[in-house]
């Protein structure tokens, strides 16, 4: 049945006993699908039958809009909305993204990846259908975990006195992506779990869908608002302006059909709270609900998962040992993550010293300034937030650390391109936002053992913050676990390789990989490891005057990072030197994997080669 | 009696009639200072008991911390901690800041001015106190309006798990700058006038502070749950794990004192709800609580506001004006502002077309978001938001508006040094950090007029987001309500005057004020008004290549931005010319005026000046 359903309308004449049947064998495809090419498959499978329901209700066709939040449950949606054989090409190089795209379908009402933007984007959507007399419905799709973002909270606060009809369905499946934290997590579940949802369940209805449906509605609502939400506690919503329903199951389609069809009805902001079970239909996924969040390829029959062994550690791997290490010497260490124990490696301080580590949800401008406020107390805080995500935190860095020259160590994780999460998940913008914000340092690790030096000088800091900003994946196979850290010099530069003419100034890891290359002996460039962009290394700036050609090689914005430094350094100088950035180019990079991604933009060891000999040839042309 | 207060201890041995009085003199010499040195005086004279009690009852010698939000409430607190004399000088170049900085004062537990900050510095200052075995007391005071930030509730969602000893003090004045927007709001607005308010006084309050004091407590807390909460639904805090009580009069000394006392023998993370009077004692600016909010000079016997004749007319006046001029042609054109209507010129809009503008609240990240929304629904949002504060949206117009390319205009007013509010709100940080961000267009008036034609361009945009970012304060004097725009090429520079052997490459007001400069015939530069910083005009940098000497001027960040994108696209260039930048140093720059600032960072006239002819000077040696 689901090949024949290439747009929502095709969904509009089936009975429940299809769309149920629809819904397994969307469930079966993305199994299929995802067992080969690897996605986030758990919140997808939970999503199902929510947005077989929405789709097939709504006028998605037309003007009514559905608005995630995060997207990693819409591959139900996408599957639906003409993007069924696209789908085997999730996340690849030229096929879909993993998340809704404006730019992909118009059935993409608003595109997502970084959390919690579901509720104001929708009601700017509302308001401008409600401004441009459109009859739109408006919903938006949150899970409980983006609840936790201040984001979200802004909008409901600003929707709930909007008088625009918007849907806010909370998709509560108990689980983001770690353990999901924070009071309002408990408050939900104290919700959910409420015996008299049960009661509701059976009193509320049973008296629905019998063709009386004004009558209905208006004993759904007054039923609902007096024997339910007073003794639930659902009035944190109706406080902030929403009318409140719920919790219904969220997997159960036919009581989905039922509500929706009846809040369609009423008019304002509302709240419709449905649980659902993460990894819902595959029971390896329902039974380990973080691991299958996003478990890599996999047997669909078995349930087992294919690893593939890694040629080196991971740069996380490095973090949490030695942040583990380090909490372990010095008790003024403490661990801060806005909901990525795992993805960043902290879940070892975790297990080992659950009282000197903060998972505080996914809330990054917290993260922050809770840092913040640790670091004023006299403890000496690293906040690891994936580099894309500390975007999310810009002014708090600048506001409540830098300004106040705070000791808070903020490691950048996933920085520069990261693969198949593509451009909203990219962490390309750092250097050049951090660069100009004084007090700042920035250390850019060449391999995993210079991960270990700069955690250990950074846990020495007086006044910060110290930025250490490393890439998605594995490292290039240093021994960092065997060796001592012997103390490097903070801000000072690595030359790896001497040779003339050219002088290559490089961040991360290709500076080891462009060290080991070889190169004939009157093409040798000199190849330093910049290991700071900030402060930057005098003497290294001072010593490359020399050369003819200056390359600087960055897994960032090829505006504002390390060229600019060396650009802006050289201005007054007025030497005759060429100065070549190689970085991410102006633009968006999409989905692909990091290796497609880094050829794309020019910045794969093979073209970094190439430049360089060209620009050997250039110099050899005109001595 | 003020004049013996030097610090808190002082306050010990006052019994409650001398702190009463001590009230009346804080008040007194706080308006007689701010009548001659304009500040913030309407919400310290609101928060004038509070403070006092805070500093009588905990031990803020020691280890008991109070964290501000915002700050414009401190002027007590700075007042009775050693600053008395100082406070003359609040605001002046080398005197005291506005806002508490941990750099002025001990007692300055954490540095503010940016909203919403408090709850999760206090979280941070509470856990690191609880991780060091310390017994310190630790107190947020949170304005009604800084409580719709999302990090306010992101800190709330936090403490509320966290089982840390932190009272939050909502210092309820139900007016933040402007009026307060958003359903939280009239949430505890609804909270305040519940008529269970003052049963609750006469049943609680009377039975307390009779010396059984175990008793009383435990007496408040039952009543309070089940009198008041129930009631009035102080559970929206109650549901992220705080205790709520309250509301309770917050200009009544003794009955805060007699609160406060209480709640300190209490643990885990309470909430403690107060009603103040913005403008408190101070009749005029009781009764006209925005304009009070901060009212420039006045007379303080008949609180008449000594005005100055302006030379010209603001920034903001003509971004109000033109924006209902446009909004009048376009139907798709609406204003956002997050809590700045009045601040940024957008009133006008909302005085004739109220409902095509949006005053979110204190909530950057969602206008910024909610405009992405307005955006993809067909409208046209100009969303204006100070400079500093758009550093909160950083993420947002990245993430929503530029990678999606939405049409959004997004108006940086304050952008540059601004004067007396010193480092938190200087905004030098924006062209540096967008500048890297692709599909974004930055626009920076010279003029009045410019500002007019940018905004004209800018409202027939397809893609965004159009950023225009323009200074505090007045323009240069241009004709812009007489002239119809023209209509100016977007991306293109300006040409002001043509010299020889330097080029100005100048952004904002200052291009036009170089150009008037009067110069000797073979010293003339050529001068030109930049006018995007993105796209840069490409004739103009190819043109300025024939160049000896490139001087760029910018009220902004030295790194990264205009000196910035010059200097990277010479880099490849190896010209010998040199290039100099002008612009703000690597470092935060504190209170003073906006012309003390620009001297300092050598951005006045005057100094541009002379460095343009020490540099004519040696060119002329060299050749």
């Amino acid at each position: 049945m689901l090949k024949d359903i290439n747009s929502p309308k095709d969904l509009k004449n089936l009975n429940i006993e299809q769309l149920e049947q629809l819904c397994s064998q969307l469930r079966e495809y993305m199994i299929e699908c995802c067992s080969k090419n690897p996605g986030h498959l758990g919140s997808s499978l939970g999503a199902v039958e929510l947005i077989v329901a929405l789709h097939y209700l709504y006028d998605t066709e037309g003007e009514d809009k559905i608005v995630f939040d995060v997207g990693h449950q819409a591959y139900a949606h996408k599957i639906l909305t003409g993007r069924r054989e696209a789908f085997v090409n999730n996340r690849k190089k030229d096929g879909i993204s993993g998340f809704p795209r404006m730019a992909e379908s118009p059935y993409d009402a608003f595109g997502v990846g970084h959390s919690s933007t579901s509720i104001s984007a929708a009601l700017g959507l509302a308001t401008a259908a409600k401004l441009s007399g459109k009859k739109s419905k408006v919903v938006a799709i949150i899970g409980d975990g983006a609840l936790s973002g201040g984001l979200a909270f802004e909008g409901l606060n600003n929707a709930g006195t909007s008088k625009t009809d918007l849907l806010v369905i909370l998709n509560d499946n108990n689980i983001s992506i770690d353990n999901n934290v924070g009071a309002l997590h408990e408050y939900l579940l104290k919700i959910s779990t409420n015996p008299t949802y049960n009661n509701f369940k059976a009193k509320v209805w049973n008296s629905m869908g019998d063709g009386r449906l004004r009558k209905a509605i208006k004993n759904f609502i007054s039923t609902t608002k007096h024997n339910f939400i007073k003794h639930s506690g659902g009035d944190v919503f109706e406080s902030l302006g929403f009318r409140y329903f719920g919790p219904i199951d969220g997997n159960d389609l036919e009581q989905l059909i039922t509500t929706l069809q009846n809040l369609k009805q009423l008019r304002g902001p509302m709240v419709l709270h449905v649980s659902t079970l993460k990894g819902k239909g595959y029971k390896p996924a329902e039974d380990n609900q973080t691991t299958w969040h996003a478990p890599g390829e996999f047997d669909p029959e078995t349930g087992m998962r294919i690893t593939h062994k890694r040629k080196s550690d991971r740069f996380q791997d490095v973090f949490g040992e030695v942040l583990l290490e380090l909490a372990q010497k010095d008790e003024k260490i403490v661990g801060v993550t806005p909901a990525m124990a795992y993805g960043c490696g902290m879940s070892l301080l975790a297990e080992q010293m659950p009282n000197r580590f903060f998972d505080v949800g996914i809330a990054e401008e917290h993260a922050v300034t809770f840092s913040a406020g640790l670091a004023a107390g006299g403890l000496r805080p690293f906040c690891n937030i994936y580099s894309s995500f500390a975007q999310r935190a810009y002014d708090q860095i600048v506001h409540d650390v830098a300004l106040q020259k705070l000791p808070v160590v903020l490691c950048f994780d996933r920085a520069g391109l990261v693969g198949e999460d593509g451009a909203t998940h990219n962490g390309c913008f750092d250097l050049a936002a951090f660069r100009s914000i004084p007090n700042v340092t920035i250390a850019v690790p060449g391999d995993e053992m210079e991960l270990k030096e700069m955690m250990y000088d950074a846990a020495t800091i007086e006044e910060g913050p110290y930025i250490i900003r490393y890439p998605r994946g594995c490292g290039v196979g240093a021994k960092w676990r065997e060796n001592e850290p012997k103390g490097l010099e903070r801000g000072r530069a690595l030359k790896l390789l001497q040779g003339n003419d050219i002088a290559v100034l490089a961040a991360g890891p290709v500076a080891y990989k462009l060290a080991a290359a070889e190169y004939e002996p009157e093409n040798t460039p000199t190849i330093y490891n910049v290991r700071y962009i900030k402060p930057m290394d005098a003497s290294m700036l001072q010593d490359i005057k020399g050369y003819k050609t200056i390359i600087t090689v960055e897994d960032g914005s090829i505006k504002g990072g390390l060229y600019g430094e060396v650009c802006e350094y050289m201005g007054e100088y007025a030497g005759e030197m060429r100065i070549i950035g190689l970085g991410i180019p102006d633009k968006f990079i999409e989905q692909a994997s990091q290796r497609e991604q880094w050829q794309e933009c020019g910045i794969d060891l093979e073209h970094i080669l190439e430049v360089i000999l060209k620009e050997f040839k250039k110099i050899d042309k005109k001595s």
